[in-house]
């Protein structure tokens, strides 16, 4: 089947998922859960061939670890399918509504996008979480995983094709595309069939879709994040924040790349922080002036590439800064939109901050950590997006949703 | 001045607008309305410059009249920036918020896009409300006018920042590009300063921008609409709708050019509804089986190209159709996701179309002509989107922001 066969074929499927009332989707989604547990056998045979493969050709171990599949994450993911199909249904929820003078009945409802294609790299939940959050709102969902779990994407996507055909939904509810470029490539000019792709996976696959895609796209992006002292921080406050941001999980979005300090508070903080960032084995950048106020010649020097990076491990750019306007500017500069903390007992710099940064999210006295769908209590989500068009934050449920209005009337024309 | 320098000295006034109070943002208004009507002369005298050449240069006298401004024109433009003015601040309003369970206050709340571009053609009138609806949302605007309109378009730009650094507001709130191809492609570069572009203008721009634009796009785009008269129609509503669908204003997107009409009511639809269209002039072009019973051979028949095909002018397609879902197949094999409108009594058949329809706005015994954010009362509007993301419909106040999460703690570390 080519690839634009297979778009027909599920914007087809796609207006029948609309209609379904919520019980109907989410017995389909219990019988995921189920037939994962069910056919775990099979599923864990397939991932231990794309593991072997992945062995076999050296990739690193952390993509091998994200690769493999165990008994636990298969239950996990059962659990966390039940937990999805417990939330309730952004489909057919009135947004808003009101009465037009001439007695016209406006109402503005909630309804799925259609037809959703997720784009993603090696890690075989993503076959799952996807399609389960597309048929929870109502979509027929389009799956590209790349090549490295190939056998693990596709006895997933069977899983859940078989579970959703066991409740009387469309097969075409669920497809599959190889992954192979040329069919990529056909995927992005179906502009006519295919509503969303969203790509799950680094700046290379983004700049791809950005210059290719003809299909409009939602990019779950990076994070350069910061964490900002202010002059009237709580010290006390302050360290925790800035250890947590770092390390909690220092290889997602969420977690922090660069520290600003105002100049007020650096010599009390900086020694403080580092201190407890250097016992958990964070390599520190730091510039001129936190050098001078550590008294440590042999830290590395931070330049402009270091603020531009997202280091995604535990490393850390420092930088002092003379004022919350220098703080802003340089945000401003190298922040990629995604989640800014200030830490301040003063209201005033508070609010300054949380007006002037311009980002998804933007946190006063807290972690840049708590940037998730499931920490916000949205449920389960497909990744953060920092483009402002759409969605911005996290893409949960009701982001996979859009409007239509309908008009009631009783023979109205226009004057 | 380069394309890249006023987007990036928009980008920093956009910062400064992103801030401002109501009140400020409407003297900007009032003062754009007051200079309206202080230098009408200096505009009249322009606007007749390009409505000289554009007779010189022999273009279509509808392209004249659009480019035509007069007093009373001017007048009711100034009315219209009054109006503006007088409507609710979507900047700032709290658009959901909750408390977590660790405590954090998260707030969603409604903030600016930022730089919004917007690229249309010979209407100057295009000028003044571009550029008034992104103050009122705090935007800063990049105005890019066709060139028929550019003596039009360079003094409009000038009131209008004249007006806006007269309320204190920074000069580059609103910036102009002369109507030059390459400025253009420099323009759609600029997605670091650029948030958003709206074309308003044909298929061509449309076009153009879906296959250059690396900044985000909203189009205001076409409509194929259609009237689905059911076989429980009201044929005294059914009429005058058709009418008022097709001949109240037959040059806008959501004009019908298509009738549909259920094979039970067609002898006696028929006859009565072309007998009003033929007095207002309407061109048919019909299916063999309304041909059949409208019994006039002379009649030009229909073929795909016509249900193709927006008229915008007084000609309509009729297709006589034997059931409700043949009417949806028609309207989702050739309908742009516009405006339907079905004319029943009967409750089921309603609700089946309004639910199976896949376009902003589905009628039900209503005029199609309905489709505008005046007429929905959402006030002024930079036009209709067909397109699911972002927004679906008129493109008003509230569809020129976005979102941003504050979230407001004492110290919250992720676990």
């Amino acid at each position: 089947m080519s690839v634009q066969h297979t778009c027909v074929a599920a914007q087809r499927a796609s207006r029948v998922l609309a209609g379904l009332p919520r019980a109907r989707k989410d017995e389909a989604l219990g019988n995921v859960a189920d037939a994962l547990a069910r056919r775990a056998a099979e599923i864990l045979a397939e991932n231990a061939e794309d593991v072997r493969l992945a062995r076999e050709n050296r990739l690193p171990d952390a993509l091998v670890d994200r690769l493999l599949l165990d008994e636990d994450r298969l239950r996990d993911e059962a659990q966390s399918v039940r937990a999805l199909a417990a939330l309730p249904d952004p489909v057919g929820q009135l947004v808003d509504g009101w009465r037009l003078d001439n007695g016209i009945e406006l109402r503005k409802v909630r309804v799925p996008l259609g037809v959703v294609a997720v784009i993603y790299e090696a890690r075989p939940n993503v076959t799952v979480d996807a399609a389960c959050l597309c048929l929870k709102t109502g979509n027929a969902v389009i799956l590209r995983g790349g090549s490295a779990a190939m056998h693990s994407n596709r006895i997933l996507s069977e899983v859940v094709q078989g579970a959703v055909i066991e409740a009387g939904l469309p097969r075409e509810a669920v497809s599959y595309l190889t992954p192979d470029r040329r069919e990529l490539d056909e995927l992005l000019e179906q502009r006519r069939y295919v509503d969303l792709v969203i790509p799950r996976g680094g700046e290379d696959l983004k700049d791809y879709l950005m210059e290719r895609s003809k299909v409009p796209v939602i990019f779950a992006a990076g994070g350069n994040c910061h964490v900002y002292v202010d002059a009237a921080a709580d010290l006390d406050k302050a360290v925790p924040i800035i250890v947590n941001a770092k390390c909690q999980r220092p290889g997602v979005c969420n977690a922090a790349e660069t520290l600003l300090v105002h100049r007020d508070v650096a010599d009390e903080l900086l020694p403080r922080a580092v201190e407890e960032l250097k016992r958990r084995d964070v390599e520190l950048v730091v510039d001129k002036a936190a050098a001078e106020v550590l008294g440590d010649p042999s830290l590395k020097r931070a330049n402009k590439t270091h603020y531009e990076t997202e280091f995604l491990a535990l490393k850390l750019a420092v930088r002092v800064v003379d004022s919350l306007d220098e703080a802003l500017e340089h945000i401003a500069t190298y922040g990629t939109r995604h989640s800014e903390a200030i830490i301040t007992e003063d209201l005033g710099a508070a609010r300054r901050f949380t007006a002037a940064v311009d980002a998804a999210c933007v946190y006063v006295n807290a972690s840049t950590r708590f940037t998730d769908g499931g920490e916000f209590g949205l449920g389960a989500e497909m990744g953060i997006s920092t483009q402002k068009l759409h969605v911005r934050g996290p893409i949960a449920l009701q982001e996979l949703t859009c409007v239509k209005y309908e008009l009631w009337g009783d023979g109205q024309v226009r004057p």
